[in-house]
């Protein structure tokens, strides 16, 4: 497709309300209600470091294209080699900037009917004050625009987490990191926002990664523990848990291929660890292991009270090549089928009604929504519906889920939105996003007579501040 | 969340219609055409005892809240321990019942979005004549106000039996129930309504369930045959069939894991059936003999003509510590992902075109809604999609359902609406909210010129009385 | 369910616009861009030798009804037997074709809320000019004039292409067939169209069907290549696919039960094929060939740009006493679950970034859509994604499609639309279907703020000429 240029870019202040008047008048005073609220950002991978170095951003091509695989995987699609975006390649050349900047510009209509394109405008828009759509004629012009900002104060890192309004912001951090970017910022006078680590062990749960013998020794290394022994191994992620704890964290995050939580005897358990360490462990087993290990994970967090948020069902580096030469998280994780009914039930026998715990479901298979997730979050009192994720965090997506979810589990066991995203411009679009969603379909209702316009009026509220801070423990 | 109180509760004369005026003023139209039918529930749970007794209800929470797990899930979900609720425990002491009152008033935000606001706030207008929103404010008032209607003669069960203006309603009964309650029913000239017993034989298919031995022999004492060989057990089935239909009966109903339907050779039957008595069968066997029953049931239903209704796909008793406390039925039943195109691949080979079989199919996993239930409806005479179920009861669901089903299956493949409750104060609502919802979803097709009005019009009437007369025989 | 006659048969001219003025004032002027825009119909079962041959339609019923499973399958379904309708029966009888046309008009009502039902409407009034509602009262005053019709000149195949402004149709076509049709069309100078074959050699890649062996042989003797060993089958194939291409082919087409691309090792291809010669082969090692074989075919397929399609996961002829005796192809071919992204991954690992492989997926499963489909083509360049097909042609199943797959995938990674028919008068109404959806659909980005206008125009040319255009190399 050709992309049309010479147009100006604006922002509808009606944007993504639905377009009946009817329900919209009823949508612009719901959104109206939350417009200004201050971002509660539980789950994302923004880095800490960020914030604590504070220095400008190079140019807009290693801010908003390189880095997104959001961004990156619908120009990989439409020809664009990801050597060409500057993938897995370390700093940009100015020339390299530039050239992958008019490739993203040049490609512009790749990117109709989905949120990357209403993200990138908005940030434009918004945080860059441009009104230019990007096109061939247009892309050195933005750059230029950009670059020329990003050189002032106003656009490091602090300052855009202020304009933002940013009240909390997770960032997603290994067992063994020592936190020290966290310390720095909570100790810093001059930093006022709250960026709190999230404990992501996956990689330590893999026992059938090549490098899993390595990572778990030097795990029990910085916990100081030996993690020769299965005792060990669970007295490492304990230790790393409390320095999390201890750090900020309010959640722990998981992400393999199943839930399963289906639990090993002690003696079983210790054998596959002793196999794993000397490499000579199946990949049944190292499966067996993991699943074990999550349901111990539940159990930690029913002793310290961190929230445990899954997200299971990709299959990671789907493309072999594109993994070896430009690594993890490069557009090809692709979605698997869901299921959480019987993987869950060891787990939710044991620990689905205890006061303690909090478990928080996501999925990429919207199957499951209505047939699993929303049953699940509907009888216990420890699961939420987690929001839609990463292909799914996109506004008709987010209306079937609602759409699905809510009359079986209700509104208030969800989640509250996540942004879930590396690309800080893009997280004032993103809740601004869910916003404008959540009240067009919350109007919805009211103009059904399904529920009164000031229920509808406290459910929107609750859904962008009550429900991130009841289930993240805010 | 909070709830908002002082309220008056209102049931706009629209609600649930579609909120666009073009469509809404059609919808209005075909509406009309049979809010005012007389209600057929030819699948239910309410008991032909509850109107043999005809005793007042004793307390607005027995009626409406302990046991209706619809109700109770939620607040379980929200924190509200069962046994608060007087789950599992018999009749409520006045201050329990008051207490659970309480508890429902005070959560009342949880039903937010959920059709169980929708049928208990028209439970509390329309069978109550109340307009009071519940909340914690409120709630004794509801209570006593409640009590004090129950306590009138016009608030038994058959006086809401008329009031309801249900001219056919089907309970689900075991085989070896002696049906004494439908004999009363339709023995006693001072009640005029029809009520039929549904053959439900889940247990007895069941051979790998603890009591599964003695409940056969107890089946095969009741109907006088020897249960203690694989044809008894078939001979047995055959002969409560028969009582059922002469009490009445116009369908059986199966709810296993799955609906598989592969044949055992006679000698395999006799072998695990038997095994199965002396308690050495393994739970493959168990199955097995399963699948193969419910395709004897499947040969019954063509020799007697009682429509076979299948609700398969739910983990029940997900939570065993609730189960092992407060019985079945307790909101924790889950659902599972479905599968019926070569799983009724037997059955439909021998039986599908057989012109004596009336076979209905539901399901809570919706990805079958238009990938297997309509086309296997729209090509076996025998095949009726069911009406969306449990879970599933709720307008966006029943609104995906017809989009997913019509186009490939037409209106007259399905089943007519199932309200399939046990709280008789909510079939009214609903009946009158599937209505509304067909008509909306005809509104649709007539406004995008799909239908015509004088076609749609038919075709509403059609789905109310014409389906559910067919299909169930009635 | 009754019919109602009567009635004046009618298109409006906003027929599957959206019924909300705001977005339909849009869709209006979205649909004009491409309303008289010519037919390209890259994929379909219409055959060649119908528009060499040029011979009258011989009645309403043969054109309309007996060799059209969407219309036969639904009068099944309403208790019709097909030798009723003449399926499987070679020519019709007079008699015999008023009777077909009379069920037909008498079980009108089945098809409410069908694109059937909108097809035949499209067919009757603008191919045959008839205003007349179908049904028990007009079936004969429609057949006559029907009948009539096809006894002029204008209505003989050639002329009905010519008038449906078809300038590309694509047959499908044995891979042992001498494209003798096609090569007269091409050299007829009186014919102006272009009628593509496409290469569907499904039966030659089940080695555990009963004929395979001669079957391979055949097509062994056709190619010129012994087929007596493996490296024969594979030349064979290779030989078919350019006798396809210089007749004009653009694609190949492959329909098995799941889209398994895993590689053998040449060994145990050899030793698996002369097995299947020998009739000896297990299900599972011919499953394994056949897996073997498509992805041999992607490696084809990067040698000679032929674009392949696959259309997977169809239980065939799911009623075998039906097949027995009507043969394939007659209604109850029945969808399974799909799965893509594991079964293709040998596939695109190796070529999935070939700058010569077009790769598009159809399904019947639409929990793939949004999990598996759109993550697939919005990442691999090679990977396109397949309009909505059979059971999911249809109005609100082709706006679920396009909910579910632009977000993750955009517009342009999807293939343009597929009529898939053999029903030759359906074939505009199908197209100008597709056409109003996707200006609908675009009409509620525009109206949302999500695109401007101007793109949204260009768009929906592109989805109309540029896909099909580039995803067949047309």
């Amino acid at each position: 497709m050709p992309t049309l240029t010479g147009q100006a870019l604006r922002l509808h202040p009606d944007r993504l309300l639905p377009a009946a008047p009817e329900l919209r008048s009823i949508a612009r005073r719901l959104y109206d209600e939350v417009r200004n609220l201050p971002i509660l950002s539980p789950h994302g991978h923004v880095e800490a470091r960020l914030l604590v170095e504070d220095q400008p951003f190079p140019d807009p091509t290693t801010l908003l294209v390189t880095p997104d695989h959001y961004v990156t995987r619908l120009l990989h699609a439409s020809g664009v080699s990801l050597d060409r975006l500057g993938v897995g390649q370390g700093p940009l050349s100015p020339d390299a900037a530039r050239e992958g900047w008019r490739l993203l510009c040049e490609n512009w209509s790749a990117y109709r009917g989905t949120p990357v394109k209403y993200w990138l405008e908005s940030a434009l828009v918004e945080v860059f004050g441009l009104d230019l759509r990007p096109g061939p004629d247009t892309a050195d012009e933005l750059f230029d625009a950009i670059a020329d900002r990003l050189a002032h104060p106003a656009f490091r890192p602090r300052a855009l987490f202020d304009r933002f309004r940013i009240d909390v912001l997770a960032t997603t951090d290994d067992p063994a990191d020592d936190l020290a970017a966290h310390a720095a910022l909570r100790d810093d006078p001059t930093f006022r926002g709250r960026v709190v680590p999230t404990f992501r062990p996956d990689r330590y749960l893999e026992a059938g990664r090549a490098d899993w013998a390595r990572d778990v020794l030097h795990l029990g290394a910085v916990a100081g523990v030996d993690t020769g022994c299965y005792a060990g191994w669970v007295a490492a992620m304990e230790d790393r848990r409390t320095h999390f704890r201890r750090h900020g964290g309010v959640s722990t995050d998981h992400s393999h291929e199943d839930v399963g939580t289906e639990p090993l005897g002690t003696v079983e358990a210790e054998r596959i660890y002793r196999a794993a360490l000397a490499g000579t462990v199946t990949q049944d087993e190292a499966t067996a292991l993991r699943r074990h290990m999550l349901l111990e994970m539940a159990r930690m967090a029913t002793e310290d009270g961190l929230t445990m948020t899954l997200h299971p069902g990709v299959r990671r580096g789907h493309h072999r090549p594109t993994g070896a030469r430009f690594g993890p998280d490069t557009g090809h994780d692709l979605p698997l089928p869901g299921a959480f009914t019987d993987a869950l039930r060891p787990l939710l026998d044991r620990y689905g009604t205890h006061p303690n715990l909090t478990l928080v479901l996501f999925t990429l298979d919207e199957a499951v929504f209505s047939r699993e997730l929303a049953p699940l979050a509907g009888f216990y009192p420890s699961v939420y519906v987690g929001a839609p994720w990463w292909f799914l965090d996109a506004p008709d997506a987010i209306r079937r889920w609602r759409s699905a979810v809510s009359e079986t589990a209700g509104l208030s066991r969800t989640s509250g939105f996540i942004d879930d995203t590396r690309a800080i411009c893009s997280i004032p679009a993103r809740h601004d996003m869910a916003r404008r969603l959540d009240a067009g379909y919350l109007a919805g209702l009211v103009a059904e007579h399904r529920l009164d316009e000031d229920e509808a009026a406290e459910a929107v509220v609750d859904l962008v501040r009550g429900r991130p801070t009841e289930v993240f423990g805010l």
